[in-house]
């Protein structure tokens, strides 16, 4: 919403109390697209607009793979919910970096912003090993 | 390679004697890129430089989600492995169309070839049911 972002802090383990971006598990029947648009309005109660993908993240060690779109917010309907304990809209120098509950969102939000940045967003493919380790993939990709 | 694709002729069940994209099912310790990369070795026996991801397809009947990648072939080596009775590079007016093994496959080298014609490659997404079926992303997603 603006230059703002939808973040909730988990009222559920793993992580509880940190800070996430609304993501989940796919379900049978929907793509990631839809995935991600029933994740973010179980999380916050918001409607949103899935954009492009933005971040293809893989954490190795648990064998999972997370595709996470740009949304736009559609209305400023939003609050806690059963898993969340608060949702709020952040700005960049708000975001609280040291209480985000996964290494795949801090790193899809220094990517959000350095895109943003340089006037272009783009799908960018990481490889996380442990929290904020992450490794180049294979040489022969872009990274 | 140049202007042409290289298929392989399914040596195992499903689609037996099927030509398919050489593609698979990740790994725990890959990421999708790797993952693409390895099914095209083992499948075909050739070396790929992985590129950008092409096709998001979702299999909404069985929960599959499959992501296709570009790739450069990096070297004519390539030939029959255990999973493929014949590899071969086709041109787009051989594409043997009425033997492809899978839908997903068929809608990839479709928009393929339209990008190409178009100049410009980007990340699509589709959703199919059935084979030959599809459905629009709710709506809410360029599509």
């Amino acid at each position: 919403m603006g230059d703002r972002i939808l973040l909730c802090r988990r009222a559920i383990e793993p992580r509880l109390d940190h800070w996430t971006l609304p993501a989940g598990f796919l379900e049978i029947g929907e793509t990631p697209a839809d995935g991600a648009g029933r994740e973010t309005f179980e999380e916050t109660g918001a409607r949103v607009e899935i954009g492009d993908p933005f971040t293809l993240i893989t954490l190795l060690h648990v064998g999972q793979v997370y595709l996470i779109f740009r949304a736009k917010l559609l209305e400023k309907t939003f609050g806690p919910t059963k898993e969340s304990l608060e949702v709020r809209l952040f700005t960049e120098k708000d975001i609280p970096w040291n209480r985000l509950a996964f290494s795949s969102i801090a790193t899809t939000l220094k990517l959000y912003y350095q895109d943003r940045t340089a006037g272009a967003f783009r799908l960018h493919q990481r490889a996380l090993t442990k929290p904020g380790q992450s490794r180049s993939l294979r040489g022969y990709l872009e990274f």
